[in-house]
C-alpha cells in the first residue's frame, strides 16, 4: 500500500486514520483514531509527530471525543495536556472550540469534522504552494547543469510532519512529477533518526531516487560537488531570517556556505516569530534526555525498541535544535514566495 | 581493572596481551597473542585497529609466529594482508625483517620481541611528547579563563589507536594529570561510533570528566561559548597542513572557524605526507560498506552485535574521511612542537 497523507479520514470505516510513525520504516502500520483517547495516546507517544500532524490530529481527536459522548472540556484538556509546548496543538484545539460556540450541540460532531477538515486541507494547500515555489530552483539548476539535482536535506520536514506534501520535500515532489532528474542526500539525523526512518520511506515511497548518509557526511560532499543545494525545513524563523531547526542544520549550512551551495529553508509562514530577531540570543533550545543518545531504536525479531549503543551510564547531553544564522541562509521559501533572509524581504512579502 | 595501554607483554604468561576492542566499550576483555593465527585475527577482524596500534601487533606478531615456528615468510604474508592499506602494518613488518637479516637464526625470536618492545615504546614516546607540547594550549586557555577547559573532539585519537597516551588525547590526559580542570565534549562519531564506544571509554578510565554528544551538536555548543578548544587527530596530512581524518572533522573546523575557537590537529609527523600538497585534490577517501551505516554496534543481551536501524535494502553511502583545508586549521600539534598549518611552518619544524 503507498500513502501520500499522514492522516485521513476513512469513509468506509467512518474514523480517523494516521501512519503509525512509531513503527516506521520497519513497518506500515495504521491505527485508527476510534475514541478521544486514542487520539490522545497518539500524539503522547509519538505515533504522529511534526507541529502541523500534531494539531491536525487534535482537532480530529476533538471531533471523536466529542462523538464518543465525552464533554467538550475533557477533549479540550486531555488533548491539550499531550505535548504541552507544540504552539498547533493549542491553535487548533482553540479554533475547534470557536467554531461550536454558538451552535446547538447536535450540530458539533458534523462541524468539528468539516472544521478537521479544513485545517487539513488548509496544511496542504500551503505546503503545496511551499513547493510550488520551491521547483523552481530544483528546475534552474537542472535547467543549467543537464544535470541530476542533486539535494541534500536534514531531518523529516516531510509530509510525515505535515498533512501532505511536507514542507523541504514538497519541492522535491513536485520537481519528481515533472520529470526533473533528482537524487536527495538524507542526513541520518541523530539522535531519533528521522532522517534515516522517515524522509528516507518517504522518498522510497515515492520513488525518489536517495541515499542516507551519516550526519558527518555532507560537508565531504559539498567539497567535491555532489550538492547542488541544501534544503532543510524550520521549527522557528525570526523576523531577520536567523532559522531554528533540528540540530545539525547549522554545520550543514557552514559548510554550503563554505563551498558556495545555496542553502534554502522551507516553511509556512505560521511559523516565523515576528517578534523575535536574534534567534542565537532570543530562541530558548530545548535539551531532551541523554537517553536518546545512548541508545537507539533498532528493529530486533521484528520489534523496534530502543536499545543501547554506549556504555550503561555514560554520560551524554542531547540538544535538539539549533539556529542558523540568517546570514548563511540563501533563502526562505514560503508558501507566499522564496525572500531574502533578511528583515525586509521578510516584512515586504508578508505586509508587516 | 584499569588499563592505559593498548598492547602489552605479560611476563607471567609470556605473551602479548591486547584489548580486545570489539567488545568495547560493553566488556574489557584481554586477547592473548599466543599464535601468528591469533595475531592475524586481532587485526583482521579489528581487535585492535588504529593505524600505529596495528604497527605494533604486527610486530609483536611477528615474534609469536617465529617462536611458534612458522617461517619468516609465512609471518611476514600472512600479517601483511590482514589490512593491506595499514602503511604502519608494512613498515613494522620490514622493520623486523630487517633487524634479524644478518643474525643466527637462534637469536631471532630474542631479537624480534626487543624490536617489537622498541616500536611500542618509540610509539609511547611519540605520543607522549604530541603531550607535552599540547599541554600549553589547555594550560594557557586555563590561565586566561580561570575555568574549566573544554576540550571538543571527534573520533579516537586516544591510546586504543595508539600504544600509551594517544595523539589528540594526549594533551588532555597530561593536563589532566597536572590538575588542569578540563571537561570533553565526545562526537559519536558515526557510522563506527568510536568515540561514544571508545574515546569515553578511555576518558571515563582515566577519570576526566565528559559528555557524548551527537555529531551534530558541536556547532551548537560552540555558537554558545561551551567549547574552547577542538583537538582531533589526522590520518594523514599534507606538506601545506591540509588534515585528512574521520569524516565530519571538517564540520567542525567551519564551525571552530565561524565562532573563533581554535581547531588544532595532534599527530605523529610520520603521517605527514610531504609528496603532498592539496589535499582536497590528492588524497583519495575511502568509501566503505553502506551496512556501516545502516546498522549499528548494539549490546543485547551481552552480545555486541551489528544491529539493523534503518529498512533493510535502504540506500546509503558511507565516506569514511574527509579533508579540513589549512586555512581552518589553527596549528597543528607535533612530537617536534606545533606548527602552523602551512608549508613553511611545518617545512621549518622539521629540517624539510
Amino acid at each position: 500500500m503507498k500513502f501520500d497523507r499522514s492522516i485521513w479520514f476513512n469513509e468506509d470505516s467512518n474514523c480517523v486514520e494516521v501512519i503509525d510513525q512509531r513503527q516506521l520504516p520497519f513497518k506500515t502500520e495504521v491505527l485508527q483514531i476510534t475514541s478521544l483517547a486514542i487520539a490522545v495516546n497518539a500524539i503522547k507517544d509519538m505515533a504522529v509527530r511534526g507541529a502541523p500532524l500534531i494539531g491536525v490530529t487534535a482537532a480530529y481527536g476533538m471531533y471523536t471525543g466529542i462523538m464518543e459522548g465525552k464533554s467538550l472540556d475533557e477533549c479540550y484538556d486531555s488533548l491539550l495536556n499531550t505535548r504541552p509546548t507544540a504552539v498547533n496543538l493549542k491553535w487548533a484545539l482553540n479554533r475547534q472550540r470557536s467554531v461550536i460556540e454558538s451552535i446547538p450541540k447536535a450540530e458539533w460532531v458534523k462541524r468539528l469534522l468539516a472544521e478537521a477538515h479544513n485545517i487539513a486541507n488548509e496544511d496542504v494547500e500551503m505546503c503545496s504552494r511551499i513547493g510550488d515555489h520551491g521547483i523552481h530552483l530544483l528546475n534552474d539548476i537542472y535547467k543549467n547543469t543537464g544535470k541530476t539535482v542533486n539535494i541534500l536535506t536534514h531531518c523529516n520536514a516531510g509530509w510525515l510532519a505535515t498533512v501532505q506534501w511536507g514542507t523541504a520535500t514538497s519541492p522535491i515532489y513536485k520537481a519528481f512529477a515533472k520529470g526533473i532528474p533528482l537524487h536527495v542526500w538524507v542526513d541520518e539525523t541523530r539522535p531519533r533518526n528521522q532522517g534515516a526512518r522517515l524522509t528516507a520511506w518517504e522518498l522510497g515511497q515515492a520513488g525518489v531516487d536517495f541515499h542516507v548518509i551519516t550526519d558527518n557526511a555532507g560537508g565531504h560532499l559539498m567539497q567535491h560537488g555532489e550538492v547542488d543545494i541544501v534544503i532543510t525545513g524550520s521549527d522557528r524563523t525570526t523576523r531577520r531570517g536567523d532559522v531554528c531547526n533540528k540540530i545539525g542544520t547549522y554545520l550543514k549550512a557552514l559548510a554550503a556556505y563554505d563551498n558556495g551551495i545555496p542553502f534554502y529553508a522551507a516553511l509556512p509562514s505560521s511559523t516565523i516569530d515576528w517578534e523575535m530577531a536574534d534567534g542565537h540570543a532570543e530562541i530558548p533550545i530545548e535539551e531532551r534526555s541523554e537517553k536518546e543518545v545512548t541508545t537507539i531504536d533498532a528493529c530486533i525479531e521484528g520489534h523496534v525498541k530502543p536499545t543501547a549503543i554506549m556504555k550503561p551510564g555514560t554520560p551524554a547531553r542531547n540538544f535538539a535544535f539549533d539556529v542558523t544564522p540568517a546570514r548563511l541562509v540563501t533563502g526562505i521559501i514560503t508558501e507566499r514566495g522564496i525572500c531574502l533572509a533578511s528583515e525586509s524581504s521578510l516584512a515586504t512579502k508578508f505586509d508587516r
